[in-house]
């Protein structure tokens, strides 16, 4: 029988039905056969065993792909499965699988745990099973042989008793794994490997699970690959903002008072206390009206906003307050602002009406999602809303827009995009139904980046179901996409609350809502600063500006005297008086990445200078002390716009 | 049979068995017998006609005790009911009560509900009663007669239903009602009482219950003291941050989106600000570190505080997040505060330790004791916790205690009284068990006290279970004491928690915490500051500080330089060029209660100067704009401390 195979070009190709994958490609081109390591049948990747039976599409896998890539790493997750049994044969296994930038294995051992201190003996062992390059063969087997093999392994068991049928997995030696889809035809190209680190996990994510170790490691083709990834990981882990939050005293989380609930220490808390007064003040010179709203409310209201019904699942479970009330803490903000507005009657004179507040908000996330202050249970969003009519909308957004901008360029950030997001035009049914507003306002969207000048892309679909969007991207020091600031339109929740404004013509109109978020949630916002500024914050973020470090007792009253001067001018300033050498002192101010460290003795008492060390440098500069403390002040008024930076491209255009 | 009866002075007294209240008082003096409108027998009111059965402690009740006007009122509520079924007998009564500052009776009707418009036709036909004089009467019925009598009086009905036996009450004519004890023997003592108001409450305090209308009135013997009494009332209402936080449009409690949970509008929202930013500021100055914590923590950690075994009916229900972690909101900051406090090995070089924050938490209070800002479910403390050395207890209270007149100070606050609370030294047991820390920290406090030189009550037996405290005490509008700020010592949570600090002597110690809290909440202390300015909030805390108006177009670009000027000295003002009467516009400045409106036309134009008119003054002043400016400026950084206020003798003793 003949049937018909459908290439990623279109292009049909007739075959024998029984043919395998491999040989399927062989027919193609010799070479293809070489570079194949699986195929992906109908969008599924498969073994190159695979038998094709029948009409269909059907990719050939090659190294060089992302997909390649997915069947080098399951095929390490295999084999590190198979070193583990073989080292340590009372370990019982959980589950692997591969990753966007590695593999892991889950482990589990009665008597103490596998550590980092086992991984060189493990890569070891996998090394020499690389080398044996035995056959490692598909195998199927029946539910019932399945269980007897993994008698002694309750997770595999586990998993083969939520299973209906066959197991499928492969062979190789003794060893018998699952794998549904495809690994590499042999060993031999499996050299490229590290293990990484081990870390905590539940099993299958549930935290009332056992705890597993969880193994995890990286795998590429070729070795300069596996060398740029070690450098990438060393450098996200030093800009990793959960290292550098411990070793600067930030913050921290402690699971057992509360999973995802970060506690701020003084050093954190200050960066937040300032870049919080920061934002509110620039948004009331922006004409914001800031209010404070509660974090509880009745369950009606997200009822009412459709919160309730649509977003449950990341919300808190509600609290029965006895009397007939069901609280809810609030996963978001707007309607909260919504009884903000309708709290009075609003006249069109009222408009654009900017509410905002620094909102603390709830949301339920999986303790397995949690990370530091990227990912977390409680946070405070910079949040706020604005009312417009119908014809205001082109405009806010440019303001809300050049707002943004303006804030990014105190913050001195420059690598990010601008992802415009439209409802799905094939789809339109999908999306609150109002032909005229979508058209209407995707457009002024649009017009308003073109008018702006601003290069953006355009993402079809990803808009909100009550209307579209901006959203500006970023990236973590684990190279996370990252929302930071959005703009979006809503013309759902002012229908479902009823919301009006009395018109010129005395008539109530409908008024159309913009949420919009400047610097994201605090949590998430300082997480990203401390990685773009490896923690050495910027003057007039950081929680100590100066320190300043007496060389004798001699020099304690004129330190006293500028530490009084400085604290004048708003500064925060420390004196390191302690009874220990000036070589250490100057190198913990360092290591704590305090901007300026202070050095006064003889000399500079004498000639009412200062001995300046700036952080990161090797060497100080003598300063008149008077000009030191002004030069620092205006500096720290100036924010991050220092010399230094380049002017990003946006700013030009956006004018004032 | 020969009964003695004891009398309030302990002299015993011989009668006669089944002698009446009314009789025996009679006995004593024929004058006690006129003035007698009930007796307490054993600690309960009773009618006069009550029958003396056995030995007894017994007081005549005389007009002149507050017991006397709970007889009196308690006579008020049930003619005001008999007059309420005279003039709508479809009305069904729930039940009356007399309170320290009058009386009430809850009504319900099926169409429509009594208002304020029927109180004058309510209050006459109360009259109409007293004026008729029929003799009232003590009346016993049966549980099945009362069944039958309540028929058509479901609420009664429903009383009745859940009691036992006999329900006892008072006949009137017609009318019949409950009454468990005593009601004046005539209704000519009736004269002196008003109608003051209906507000909704729901049947027995339950939300799930229906509303009811609750009448509010009030009764005095004398003429006098019921004038005496409405002035009083006129001036708290005009006080009563609750009508003007309205007024004024500080912030408003909407139940159906949750009871005690405010929202703070801009207005209010910016005093709010003002007031966080500078007492954070101040403790900053002040030594202390402030930190964010989460209001969330795993339940644990409140029964680790003893907070869920002994506080539990004033915490929210805890929240099962379904993966084994039960989460509280946090009805106090402390065991945050301790969360910081172990997060580090601590050294004696550090303390005293003063961590601080804007704490939020939330308290479960009861629907009905709800009331505007005072009275709350989710709250923002202002508050601290030191950690200091057993030795260090003194100077520390002295230093917060230093900064709590500091700070009333800058807000001019001046009314207030010092209560040092001490174990009861009778019953030690039920404190916590350290005798040489209680006896010596007392002493302590007691010292400092004296060194500052204050005056202060002494309270034994109003200590915390955990140490003795210092309270301040204040007064609300409605003259219901407050306290605004404590100094309370605790020995109990570094043992529960197991704190430690290295020592001197590189041995671990404990130290003693202390809670403080200077302004209390930012909820109840902007109620009590709008209560003491009555809204004309003193210039660094208005929310608008200025209204500039131009007389003209012609005036309009001077007045924009202005508003400029005075924006950059950090100053909230706001232009008035709307096109409305001078007049109106100056009228609505003074209603808005805005510091200084000031007035520029051509004269000003020509001279550079502005017309000044201050708050509550009729005449407005001719002054240099830069001048003008200037003194504004340096007002606001003076806080309330101007020259019209009289010192507080306190801080002259406080020094430095």
């Amino acid at each position: 029988m003949s049937i018909a195979i459908t290439l990623p070009d279109k292009s049909v190709r007739e075959a024998e039905a029984g043919i395998s994958v491999l040989d399927f490609a062989k027919s193609i081109a010799i070479s293809l056969g070489k570079k194949a390591v699986a195929g992906k049948l109908n969008g599924k990747l498969v073994n190159l065993d695979t038998q094709l039976n029948g009409d269909a599409e059907l990719e050939i896998v090659t190294k060089d792909s992302e997909d390649g890539l997915e069947v080098l790493r399951q095929t390490a997750t295999f084999v590190l499965a198979a070193a583990i049994k073989d080292l340590f044969p009372e370990v019982r296994l959980g589950q692997g699988e591969s990753q966007e930038d590695g593999f892991f294995y889950d482990t589990d051992k009665d008597n103490g745990q596998l550590t980092v201190d086992q991984l060189p003996a493990i890569k070891a062992k996998m090394a020499e099973i690389v080398k044996a390059n035995a056959p490692i063969a598909s195998k199927t087997l029946s539910h019932d042989e399945a269980l007897a093999y993994f008698a002694n392994e309750p997770f595999k068991k586990q998993l083969v008793e939520a299973l209906d049928g066959d197991v499928k997995g492969f062979q190789l030696g003794d060893f018998f794994d699952f794998e549904e889809a495809a690994l590499l035809p042999s060993l031999k190209d499996l050299k490229h490997f590290d293990l990484l680190s081990v870390a905590g996990a539940y099993w299958e994510g549930k935290s009332s699970n056992p705890m597993l170790q969880r193994i995890y490691g990286t795998a590429y083709y070729k070795a300069a690959d596996l060398e740029e990834d070690a450098k990438r990981r060393a450098e996200a882990k030093e800009r990793d903002h959960r290292n550098i939050g411990r070793d600067l005293d930030l913050f921290f989380v402690d699971p057992k008072a509360g999973a995802g609930l970060p506690y701020w220490m003084p050093n954190g808390a200050t960066i937040r206390r300032v870049i919080e007064r920061y934002i509110i003040d620039k948004e009331l010179a922006d004409g914001y009206q800031h209010v404070y709203t509660p974090i509880l409310a009745n369950l009606d209201l997200y009822k009412t906003s459709g919160h309730w019904d649509h977003y449950r699942e990341d919300m808190f479970p509600p609290m029965d307050m006895g009397d007939g009330e069901m609280l809810e803490l609030r996963p978001m903000n707007c309607p909260s602002h919504i009884q903000v507005y309708k709290h009075h009657i609003r006249s069109y004179r009222e408009l654009p009406l900017r509410i905002a507040e620094l909102g603390m908000m709830h949301r339920y996330e999986k303790s397995g999602a949690l990370s530091g202050l990227q990912r977390v249970r409680e946070m405070t969003l910079n949040d706020g809303h604005t009312f417009v009519a119908l014809d205001q909308i082109q405009e806010e957004f440019k303001k809300i827009l050049r707002l943004i901008m303006d804030v990014y360029e105190d913050f001195n950030i420059n690598d990010y995009t601008f992802r415009l997001s439209y409802r799905d035009p094939k789809n339109t049914e999908k999306y609150f139904d109002d032909e005229e507003m979508w058209t209407r306002s995707q457009t002024m969207l649009k017009g308003a980046m073109d008018d702006l000048g601003l290069d953006y892309y355009e993402a079809e679909g990803e808009a909100a179901f009550y209307g579209p969007k901006l959203d500006i991207q970023t990236k973590t020091a684990l190279g996370n996409d990252e929302t930071m600031s959005t703009i979006q339109l809503d013309f759902m929740l002012p229908e479902r609350f009823g919301l009006t404004y009395v018109g010129k013509d005395g008539q109530e109109h409908r008024p159309v809502m913009i949420h919009r978020g400047v610097v994201g949630t605090m949590e998430r916002f300082i997480a990203y600063l401390t990685e773009i500024y490896k923690g050495a914050f910027p003057t007039w973020l950081a929680p100590t500006q100066a320190i300043l470090i007496p060389v004798a007792d001699a020099h304690q009253e004129y330190v006293e005297d500028l530490k009084k001067k400085m604290l004048h001018a708003g500064l925060r300033v420390e004196i390191d008086d302690r009874n220990e050498k000036m070589g250490y002192k100057i190198r913990e101010a360092q290591t704590r990445k305090v901007p300026y460290t202070i050095v006064v003795g003889d000399k500079e008492l004498a000639s009412a200078t200062v001995s300046v060390r700036r952080y990161g440098e090797a060497d100080s500069e003598e300063e008149p002390a008077n000009m030191f403390i002004d030069s620092v002040e205006a500096e720290v008024k100036n924010y991050s716009r220092d010399g230094s930076r380049k002017p990003s491209e946006a700013k030009k255009v956006l004018g004032d």
